[in-house]
């Protein structure tokens, strides 16, 4: 509706995305709200985000005559995904804006890097060390003892790329297990639950963090999130604080989501891991908040204020994984639940084919 | 996600759209969360809508040829407007499903015919008599008096196609001024404000009506809607039971609004007329109520279950026409203010550029 002067885009600039799953999705689908139109790059043809975006390209992220086009076409650049391959954000970052930037990119993608950056800020973690080969894993786990958790220090996602080390597990083996890549070994913390903070720092450094919420997974996926989490006022103000943080160290421009473990009855938490995108545990807000995550991200990638992030109730969110889809029509039919679909074609089991959302209002 | 079964449709399903406005876009954008796909069917090459669907056809609606490749393409046709060529609706609903259906345009599109069957319902309407030449004119004020209102039988809205017959007016003059076109006069009636009630019949038959809402009009487009409307309990249940009669009459499947004239404080209300489609006085359910219109929309004509439609607070809707759109930062900037942009590239006067919805939560 006029020219997007410098960093801030006016409604009309095209938000280009990379990946084209139900996070691309859910971004396209809050940037139309805005006005703003969306173009998805991502490798599959069949990407459900495509449904819902003016533009997309069929294209891998190493091609850099597509991903120079689609620079051009766009006003600024954002992904679903932590994974974008660093050369890509960097030829991306040369051609237009790329929120959120490089440096979140390259923080979080590598284990070893994440967990020394936030320890850096001086936040709590689990004790960590690095793993380059099997003497350096044998060095970690008399260090930290047993139990403890091997982990790849890249491309891990829902418990994949990671192994236990038991009191009677074998070294060789579990070295084996995750492939002999670089890794980190990650001493036991006796958490009670998980919960994350996910919020959005501003093109203008504000800072505006949902509600803590609290994450039941179930064979190492997502399958609930509840707000408010259980924990102390103390504890809460800690994990809100840490995120803001990060986010500031970051520079963070966008939504993001940081990953802890809650320890004793809630007084206390440690940071586990940052998502550097929109996050599935904060899919409550599309109902249970004033603005939810999606269109927060927008806001905030296009140089706009970002909205409240007030809570509206007491939340919970259900993911639907694989053929727990087929319940729609039950699902539609319950009062009170907000059913959301991503339209992918196959059901297949793991697969995250939706989520509802149920939001109770609290009484003032 | 499973192959649809007679009339109702699943998840994956292709939903036809006729029209490209922002009707058709926040139907698209509602149909996605269920995970249903929108093909927008649009004379014009930049229509709103494309942006957000799946698949899009620039085509005149007597072109045959491109309408039976779109029935072919989708599993049920719906439209958002209800001036669809009646050859046009024929010629899709012998294909495929048209909700709603024929017999529904059929009645809203001629004044006539509309206050012809309301009233035959037994609801109150305003007095009217057709009017096909001078001569009838010359009769129908003779009957109903002045002031009153001539108004084509076709094609009118926004105040387009009406001419007021005032003590001093030549009805000569009148009746040229809506181009000798069919015509019906309405008797004058003293109405306080406007009022319209939004309501959903889904394919089983059921019925679920969104709070009666309150218009204000400015040079006769629809400025600012508030719910809940001021009137009795009484005529409060007059005006969701006359929507209720109408949409049982019409056998009616989606959603549409009843516009209403009140009279005295709102003691009564007396039927203005029907539109066969989602409509802007329902914009506030975005944000207002648990369902929002467009959802019920898309939930009725695939066969879903109707969602609830219970308002979450008192709600105003505030349109954004022409370059009221251009306060877009300051209303993102402004707290509780939920900001829609229709992504229609260029500023015009008269144009709706988007709304802003407003929700004070009640206390219990």
């Amino acid at each position: 509706m006029s020219t997007p002067v410098s960093q801030g885009l006016a409604p009309g600039a095209m938000l280009g995305i990379l990946g084209g799953g139900q996070l691309a999705r859910m971004l396209a689908l809050a940037a139309a709200d805005l006005g703003i139109r969306a173009h998805v790059f991502a490798p599959e043809a069949d990407s459900p985000a495509f449904d819902v975006a003016a533009r997309h390209t069929v294209g891998e992220y190493e091609d850099e005559a597509a991903l120079a086009r689609f620079a051009d076409a766009v006003d600024v650049v954002t992904y679903e995904f932590e994974n974008v391959p660093a050369a890509t954000a960097a030829f991306l970052a040369a051609r237009t804006q790329l929120h959120p930037g490089a440096r979140a990119l390259a923080v979080t993608q590598d284990r070893l890097s994440e967990k020394t950056f936030v320890s850096g800020l001086g936040l709590a973690v689990a004790p960590f060390r690095p793993v380059d080969s099997l003497v350096d894993l044998e060095t970690a786990v008399a260090a930290l003892g047993r139990p403890s958790i091997l982990k790849t220090r890249r491309f891990g996602y829902d418990g994949k790329g990671q192994v236990k080390i038991a009191p009677g597990s074998d070294l060789a083996e579990a070295y084996e297990a995750i492939g002999h890549f670089p890794a980190i070994l990650e001493g036991f913390v006796p958490f009670s639950r998980e919960v994350s903070v996910v919020a959005a720092r501003g093109a203008d450094g504000a800072y505006a963090a949902f509600d803590v919420c609290e994450n039941e997974h179930r064979d190492h996926i997502l399958a609930f999130t509840r707000v408010p989490a259980r924990l102390t006022p103390g504890a809460t103000r800690t994990a809100i604080e840490a995120a803001h943080r990060i986010g500031d160290a970051l520079g963070y421009i966008g939504v993001f989501a940081v990953e802890m473990f809650v320890i004793g009855d809630g007084e206390s938490v440690i940071v586990n891991e940052i998502a550097p995108r929109v996050h599935n545990s904060g899919h409550w807000t599309s109902e249970g908040a004033e603005t939810s995550q999606f269109h927060q991200h927008v806001r905030a990638v296009c140089g706009f204020p970002l909205g409240s992030a007030a809570r509206r109730g007491r939340v919970e969110m259900e993911n639907l994984i694989g053929d727990a889809a087929l319940r729609w029509r039950q699902l539609l039919a319950e009062p009170g639940a907000h059913l959301h679909l991503y339209g992918k074609r196959d059901v297949r089991a793991g697969r995250k084919m939706g989520h509802v959302t149920r939001v109770v209002p609290e009484k003032n």
